[in-house]
């Protein structure tokens, strides 16, 4: 069961109203920080835990359109700046900050109490996980166009607060271990979705020597692993993930690993094998790249030999993926693939070619073992693209089941 | 040497042109996660922390203005969101979504790029207590009004992300003991201003038996205190004070405070006499309600006969001080003693007197040893303005020198 | 392979000599704690981890025979004391402790010099275990019995060695959860022999709630628990250990087990079902015992309506098994089943009766349900019996195979 | 008030009898690890703590006189082991056996019941203090003689019990820093007895930079360090302890250290220029040493150019009295300076020359800035030797008051 397929025109239940009076309430309390609007926005949350997916459904869809903006504020606070655009500056600020005030929508003061709960910033990522099931499952039907877009506009909204409050300086670097505690690597072991693990020997591997797991954890979930990458320490760069797998399957029937103490002289390559962002709610929010950047720095503190670090083409599918996605692009002009600030980028590099043309003849000139993450500039532009589209491609695409290659699923 | 005192028209030296290269360079970088703009970011930080008062002050007046909103792009967005008014609401909402990104000052995009490097919270802590010395420092020029809307504008700015940042759930509560860490404590003996900490001795009478000291800390500022609450514990209320103060002065000559085991059952009364808001650029986001908050839950869990709350009567001069400033305001109905939000509430009590009236009444019939933070509704909603106006005397009337009790300072 | 079927007479190989080498460096040495004795200590341990089994078995025959006492001593300073008997007590004194010095062996210095090292303290666990192994395998052999002698000489003083470093004081009581480090419970799954674990789903069920894992660990083995204790906490005494277990066994397809929230105050029983002593050096210094002491101490403090700690009659075979030995014992006075201070606490119950025949009635009169650790005081005598013979049953009976009940191991 | 000064005769009150009843029950129970077993142990440490000084005086007699050997069965024991001479060698080490736990004292069995006890350890070092105070008050009077034998053998008891505890496997190092614990810190200021600690900035300055602070602490005494060690992190070796001390009497009028950060390359030399040992009744156990030289290791580990340790000279007063002590036994041969077997040691390094006279010519040869801990042979034997002497220095000499040089103390 999920959003597609409920019924659209449900009768609110008892829970459903008792939530929307929570609602009127928490909106209506003049101090947000007070014990009783703390107690009703915790009930609020347990209620909506509660609802049945379609009156979930009608829940998001109310909040998102009568608890947005208040139209005849926003149109009064604009006239009024226009109105004093020829004034001083100052009267003006003070016109342009009421009229901010009167965009944010009243959601947003929602949102801004639960956050302040305990466990009430998680609620908010899986309302959020809620919320895009919601616009994905009636993006088919063109006749929800509107409602859509209020849909979207609250999903920008939690998605801005949640940037915020997942800013790296939130979260914490942990390495992984067969030390660490077991539900972390009960969790590791079932959110791996790229190369999966099969048991309890496969994990204790992927966490053992020559391999590192690194994960990010955030204040507001405890004993949650946000991101997790995946890292396997070579001495020079494989030619394919495949070698990785496998080696992996001809010693699954050994009861344990071989205990190999690692050779810290010879480690020269980092292949980042496997990467996954755990919260859906999260998505857009910018933390894989993050990782990335934290965990190479980490790598090359801890190896003094580490040049190299590769993640591209062990992932696969990724490469027919995207070369079809661009000749797609280059035919129609639809759906984009690059964003604009790429564009400028690849601009930068070579200004007489399309930058798409730019990006398809680096990655032609790359061979399946080439290495990315390197010094020289270009590389540098072409990586962070590579890898922005590389997330996408495991995060949403294959989500949706369009990866050609069944090895990678 | 403060803001009130420096030169007005300083000639840039070098190191503010380099600071506003680096501005520039942020601001105009596409890919805000990169790199190469976080090692600009961070060098901005460390040559504006280099920069003379005098630059400071420029500094931060040129990034209130020139670095504000685009006026145009205002004007052109609000006309939009005007002339599609009748269209669709989603139309509508697009237009509105529009017109909000450009209601976002150009440095708030400077501040979550700092706000995401290590230390850089704190860095914005610090800049916005700078914004206000130098706000306060031109409040008696009247010819500035027009720089200080900006400055006041930006230092808004500041406090809406610091206070998305301090949300409560990512305080830590720590209990301060004679076992904490050495910095932690001779930081809090420092921060101390209501009742000045005299020796190590006293110090480790106030984190002993008989009293608990709690602090909020923050991941961004390890080993800080950001607000600071001491507590005695006590079998009855205080009728001051006093008591409390002599008592320990009467045992400063003793080389050591007698460690008397506590008698849980015999605690009845937590009495709150100090309570320190550490970071000045914190100033309008809400903690240390929060804090007190949190202890007291943390008291009745801990002591099963804990029923009073006390903390306005015992500091010295806030009596005084705050019925001074309501036959003030009474009078000239200048510089308005309570929020809006308050006057509401006051008015639900008793809708028939003027909200400051019933606010002085019910000052007039608290006795000295009056506790507050009991159960009926009246007093919660007289505590919480107390509490919130106790704050203000002891955050910023003190500062000012204006307070009436020298015992207190 | 093991040491009952290498070769007795193998020529000694070139490490062996090596290791005799350090030894008699060790014993000459005038300074025990100076850096050259502790590196040749250190390198002693790594040769003889290194050796083959017929080497180990002679280094330790060697250990104990030539490196024991000095007879010419022990007869010169017994003669001594002798003489001096009617001497003033002074005299006497210093002449016993003379007489006291001599009687210590020899190794009993290099096992000093051995236990200071790092991982020393576990490094004469691991020869005492190949010490018991040894004699065990000779104990068939009438021929060896002047050699057996030393050898059980010796490993009686490495016990008394190591019931002193495993004092209680040294022990580290923690519970076992599944957020504790998954190498400890990976080593908990391993080690349990009573109820063996199957998977870890099973492991986790087992350290879920209702359930207890407690362990002891010790500075000298980090990361190893040293004595494990599974507990089962139910509203009821269960009839019998088997419904524990099948319970587990209907679960056993499930993918995760139901996650049971505790209700607190339902639990009045505490089923201690399985005990397993890690480590076989340290055999006969007591640790479950005094492991079950602070386990019934912690689940007093939690619990406030515990009142049953039941252990006796779920573990299988044991009745049966004691029954069988008192008998063999009553007809043939041979392997005793009680030590002395036993009897005499038996006759102080009933001075009448046989303390056997005492113990034989009290097993009796326990039903399969009964509970033991209460409080009269017969109760007390009787189940600090029991449990030392069910200690006995399940780590010693149990190795040679010769438990009655199949479903016990 | 002191043993010194007691009245020798008291009358044993109720408190004193209640204390020997104790301990009789003790020494009679059959099973030493019982509950009641344990909780007699446990009031009987209490009732000792709160005897006067006199009880104690007369209660560590009796133990020492009454509960120590049982001199018929030693004798008997030794005439068995005669006796068995020419028989097997099976027979005699059986013998032997026995013989050997007959001189085991019988209150050895209350020191290991007791050390089992939660503080227990720190009680059984804190009896030995008290025991070594009785033993030197009486030192003066002849006619003590055999009492003080009694009390002599009992404490070296206690103290062979504690050296197995005490063992370094069992002491964990810590660094002491700003950061560490304030009661940590308290007691270490309070103990440094070499160069007392002025105030709370001295004592920042002497965890500061260019400054290490390391402390053994012990399981059995949690936040108490056993030893302390303070070291001074130099370019070069100070020519005398002079300078370190009077660059903190210059600074102290300042309200604060300046932080400088420590030039890591250019730091060569360690000072170690005060070592205390906080437990009186740990006299005779080696932890000094072993603390200097698990520092060693530490700071080779952490500065690459580390290599001179310098100690010696910098201990004020020490080099004259130890000549002085080297003179007077020249002369009178009474009070040897040297053990056995440093004299062995230095008999190997010059067999030609009196030890006595070996050891004087290596101090004068010493320059007061020579440092020692370096990698000759010679050094090694002469600076072992240096520094058990400076320990003996500062323990106890310096506690009879006859430390000649007033600087030191």
């Amino acid at each position: 069961r999920n959003f597609a397929t409920v019924e659209r025109n449900c009768l609110p239940s008892e829970k459903y109203l008792e939530a929307k009076k929570k609602l009127d309430a928490i909106i209506s309390s003049s101090d947000s920080s007070s014990v009783t609007t703390e107690t009703k926005a915790r009930s609020l949350c347990e209620i909506y835990s509660n609802l049945e997916l379609e009156e979930k459904a009608l829940f998001l869809n109310t909040l998102s359109t009568e608890y947005g903006l208040n139209q005849d504020q926003v149109i009064h606070a604009a006239q009024a700046v226009l109105a004093l655009r020829e004034k001083g500056s100052g009267t003006l600020l003070r016109a342009e900050e009421k009229l901010r005030l009167t965009l944010q929508p009243r959601y947003q003061h929602i949102f801004a109490v639960v956050g302040r709960l305990e466990k009430g910033v998680k609620f908010l990522v899986d309302i959020r996980a809620d919320l895009m099931d919601l616009i994905q499952a009636r993006s088919a039907s063109s006749t929800d166009s509107e409602d859509q877009t209020h849909l979207r506009v609250m999903s920008n909204n939690i998605r801005e607060l949640l940037s915020l409050w997942f800013s790296v300086g939130f979260l914490d670097l942990e390495r992984i271990t067969w030390q660490s505690p077991c539900d972390m690597l009960q969790k590791i072991s079932e959110y791996e979705a790229v190369h999966p693990i099969r048991n309890w020997t496969d994990l204790k591997r992927r966490v053992g020597n020559y391999r590192r797991c690194f994960v990010f954890t955030h204040a507001s979930m405890p004993r949650e692993p946000v991101v997790v990458l995946h890292t396997a320490l070579t001495s020079e760069i494989s030619s394919s993930i495949q070698s990785i797998v496998q080696r992996n399957a001809r010693l699954s029937g050994e009861p344990e690993p071989v205990e190999l103490s690692e050779n810290t002289h010879s480690i020269s390559t980092a292949i980042f094998y496997s990467i996954t962002s755990t919260q859906k709610g999260l998505q857009g929010v910018e933390l894989g790249n993050y990782l990335i950047k934290k965990v190479v720095r980490e790598l090359q503190a801890e190896f003094p030999n580490m040049k190299n670090f590769s993640s591209l083409s062990p992932i696969p599918g990724f490469r027919d993926w995207l070369l079809s996605e661009i000749d797609s692009f280059s035919k129609t002009k639809q759906k984009p693939v690059l964003l604009k600030r790429e564009e400028n980028k690849l601009s930068s590099l070579d200004s007489k070619t399309e930058p798409i043309v730019t990006l398809k003849h680096s990655i032609l000139q790359m061979s399946d073992s080439a290495t990315w993450f390197q010094n020289s500039p270009n590389v540098d532009v072409i990586s962070g693209i590579l890898m922005r589209l590389c997330a996408r491609y495991l995060y949403i695409e294959k989500r949706r089941g369009l990866a050609l290659n069944p090895v990678g699923q």
